[in-house]
């Protein structure tokens, strides 16, 4: 599978098929799957908490810490998908309409290179 | 935007361009990009604290927590697009390869209803 | 050791002779135990992930998942306890001070049974 | 109230008064306090996410960073504490007894200075 022509969908339906497999959409409410999402981004930031910005960024190019860094976004991509599986968001055009809001917020010429 | 048709690529050239537009990819490395996942997974949480798994359900119908929570995952979402832009990590793969994991851990006739 | 008799800063002293015998207070700034706290956290949460709030007290009530309970919240304890250790920060009057505030924000007259 | 003289019992009684004044306890369940925790942790990492590690402790001696530090702080002590008080865990047993896990686990001969 591949970024370039695999849709959100392909990944929801996806990832759809395993939790029916497993009759596992009974545990899959909204309350569940936001603990899920966070404790695999807790899994995520467990790699680089003792390290610096730039031993982390060392780090992503060593083939071991880069393949758990993967393992552990796939996780966290793999909740989000269950999430908007289970209460029916469409994902493209959440992020499009929050990024609307971010460009309102954050307007491009007044926050170049800082917060 | 509509996940049917959109792929990842396209959200990663959304979010990319955004950041870029900023300058500020700079503040983008691994450790920071998993703190700002794993706070936006909080302010999921923080939405369904409270309730029981049920009361979650209902809340989801209704307009405002739904919007809220859509707002959130947004938000998981451009972050781990985010973190795969700057350590070029394909999303679709890394979900393919972790699902392997998945189904090897838990087959689907040992794990059907429960874990 | 009993929580009647214990101060915070003997537990206190007793987090900072241990980090001081392995000479890990250079990595003990406050960004890294931030997210050394969240992970703990987090792996609290996990053991709660999948089950009702009821089921979840039942479980409180089995050895093992208690035990498993104990070590977490003991975890989370010892990096909010490091985190006050290099930060120079006084625990029980910061929970007094915050304290002030929520008796404020939450009336007792007007938030009985509710949020 | 002064960390020197302040117990833990002291800090449970005082968080335990809170909620009952509210009739909050029925909220409080380990799966929600656990939440609670989390998020409140995501909050204090909010507060370092974009900085380096030394930026941050710069900015731990400004008194308005360090303000809303201590204060996220105290909310994650406030929530171990209800924790401990509705399960009825002794803390500065459990800290004691995870000392003695750490302490096997990481001899102070062998991780002086690295993990």
């Amino acid at each position: 599978m591949d970024d370039k022509i695999t849709t959100i969908t392909d990944l929801k339906n996806f990832v759809e098929d395993f939790v029916q497999e497993r009759h596992w959409s009974q545990f899959h409410n909204a309350k569940n799957l936001s603990m899920a999402l966070s404790i695999e981004a807790g899994e995520l930031m467990d790699i680089f908490k003792w390290n610096t910005n730039e031993e982390c960024e060392r780090m992503m190019s060593e083939i071991k810490t880069r393949q758990e860094a993967t393992d552990e976004i796939a996780d966290v991509m793999i909740y989000a998908l269950a999430f908007a599986n289970r209460n029916d968001i469409n994902i493209a055009d959440a992020i499009d309409q929050k990024m609307i809001k971010n460009r309102e917020k954050y307007p491009a010429d007044k926050f170049k290179g800082h917060f």
